[in-house]
């Protein structure tokens, strides 16, 4: 029984005492998994922001060509996913799966988009904290050799999301200010093992590495508007990074940056208190802060949606890390877990938060 | 860069030709996974059926004391998880992670259930082969180490799918002969790693072992009912299983049963007349066959629900692997990937079907 070839803090390992002092889980790829190539389509709110010009497309056409806002979702991860094969020099046929979630119900957009690309296919659902789950699977598949390359891939629509979760988009209704504004957009990631780090402390290839994540518990803190995500999944996302940062052994200070997304203007600080209860003082980055321009974009508290987070990754965090202007990030999917019917029942709303680390080439993989 | 820890057929060998000629993806557990535990929770309907006496809990109430259909889910959910960790000796905080799915919109049973389970979660959504996918998923990051023991759980729930999907529940509306039933239940199952099966052939632990998994790729023909979903699925199974048993090396007669779920009276049939068509004969066990008996229930061509097969798994096929009197069962569970929206825009439905290999204690891994 050797553990060689897989990432193990393994068995007893993976356990790590967060704060609360209760037993989590952490992953760590002994074989940094490479982020070959990654794509982000954006929609045209979003490439007005202050991520204008860095986007590898821009849709100008809320429908893309197609009859409905669900199948033009649909078509932007078909396009984010061709991409992103194209940025890392692979063809759709070299991917040997491909993970992808929406928001839409029955994850609608992937499910379609996952008939046109013709690969293994695993859905998933996780909010806007989809692509954390995304990223760490997709890791773990590539860190064993279950998969040689594969891809990650997540959206989201405004106009498709607001029908299904709100009122009907054409009626524009009024929202209060704590509310956030579902992206429209689509990033995929394509993700292949690099080789092993434990040589020396290479974990490249030239391409910013996945060493490590964390996935998230289901956290409700008894938040129930729909227009308070942020606030609701504040508490869900300090948990993951506490649990994570104690599982590697380190403080913020040994990030560039701890990403998350999207908690949005009254959230982002809310996390930030609730991590310096825990003794974890930090300034965090919130996707959902960055995607817009608060002064000039009519977007309330700020960005959320699958795709929120992502179009910031591959727009915007993964380019520092290729540019090695940053050496290590941290990127926290954050994700809401509401459906308009456990909304109208009354129900608060469950929260989820997945971390990722992600270092640039030629970083050390190892806990410092 | 060592392949010894993890399960691979990995990089170039993963790669299986199927009948079509182009590549797919098989993962190969080099350290078998163990079934340490698993538990049926059955609807008063399923419990009537030919299972009866069977599962592991009967419900009689549809809201298990709940205040909504939805809730009921859920509990049903934790109730399974549980009644695993009970069967598999270890505690619910044993556990590093959940992966778990249903059919409501956004996961509603699995986030509400993660919630209450406390434990690190991940959603998936595959319609009826969510369990596919969680069991492929599950055993791939137990067979790397990442996890040392996860729970896989599914459920559905008849009363929260029809008003999701067809009409209001009390409206009892009349459907065709095609149509199927979808289940009440939940199913659990806890796995971790077993002893390394390449020592000499043990791969057991004493349970039942998942040694191999073959994620699905979307399939669509074109049927677009709603209550024709068996038809729609048949030609996802099919090419799941032509794929599996191509890259195993194997045909049909090597495993005691291949197990669909859920294709019913009317894609189980489809199913093995276009694997016919593909070279290879064999006759399948349907779990929405198995699950009720169409000649006292009424439940027009047979079950379906996430929970179905699972059902079916934790309560009539494991057991047989368990007492020996199999020794290998190819497991397929198929799903339709439609939504209300997608269905209302007149889109057909896309399939996906996910096998999972799974072995009786002390059967070898390796192909034949």
């Amino acid at each position: 029984l050797t553990d060689s070839g897989s990432g193990l803090l393994g068995a007893e390992r993976t356990a790590a005492t967060a704060t609360s002092g209760e037993r989590r889980t952490t992953l760590r790829f002994a074989h940094p998994v490479a982020v070959r190539g990654s794509a982000s389509v954006a929609g045209p709110v979003e490439a007005r922001g202050p991520l204008a010009g860095r986007f590898d497309r821009v849709i100008d056409d809320h429908l893309v060509g197609q009859r409905t806002w669900e199948l033009a979702e649909s078509r932007l991860q078909q396009m984010a996913v061709e991409l992103a094969c194209d940025q890392a020099g692979v063809r759709l046929a070299d991917l040997d799966a491909v993970l992808g979630g929406d928001l839409l119900n029955q994850l609608g957009a992937s499910s379609f988009a996952a008939r046109e690309l013709d690969r293994p296919f695993i859905g998933l659902y996780g909010a806007c904290a989809t692509l954390g789950a995304g990223l760490l699977l997709g890791a773990a598949l590539c860190d064993a050799g279950h998969a040689r390359r594969l891809a990650v891939v997540v959206s989201s629509h405004h106009d498709a999301a607001e029908r299904q979760y709100r009122f009907p988009t054409e009626f524009g209704n009024q929202r209060p200010p704590s509310a956030q504004w579902t992206a429209t957009g689509a990033a995929a990631f394509v993700l292949e093992r690099a080789p092993a780090a434990d040589d020396g402390g290479a974990a490249d290839g030239g391409r910013p590495c996945i060493v490590a994540a964390t996935p998230g518990r289901v956290v409700d803190w008894g938040v129930s508007s729909p227009y308070e995500m942020g606030a609701a999944e504040a508490p869900a996302a300090a948990d993951t990074i506490a649990v994570h940062l104690a599982a590697r052994g380190v403080g913020p200070e040994r990030f560039d940056a701890v990403a998350t997304g999207d908690l949005a203007r009254i959230g982002r600080p809310l996390c930030e208190h609730l991590l310096r209860e825990r003794g974890v003082a930090l300034s965090l980055v919130d996707c959902g802060e960055r995607l817009y321009d608060p002064d000039r974009q009519d977007v309330h508290a700020g960005g959320s949606g699958a795709a929120c987070c992502g179009l910031v990754l591959a727009a915007d965090l993964l380019p520092r890390l290729a540019s090695g202007a940053w050496r290590r990030l941290l990127f926290v999917a954050t994700g809401a877990l509401l459906s308009v019917t456990s909304y109208q029942q009354g129900e608060s709303i469950p929260c989820v938060a997945h971390a990722v680390e992600i270092v640039a080439a030629g970083e050390r993989g190892a806990e410092a």
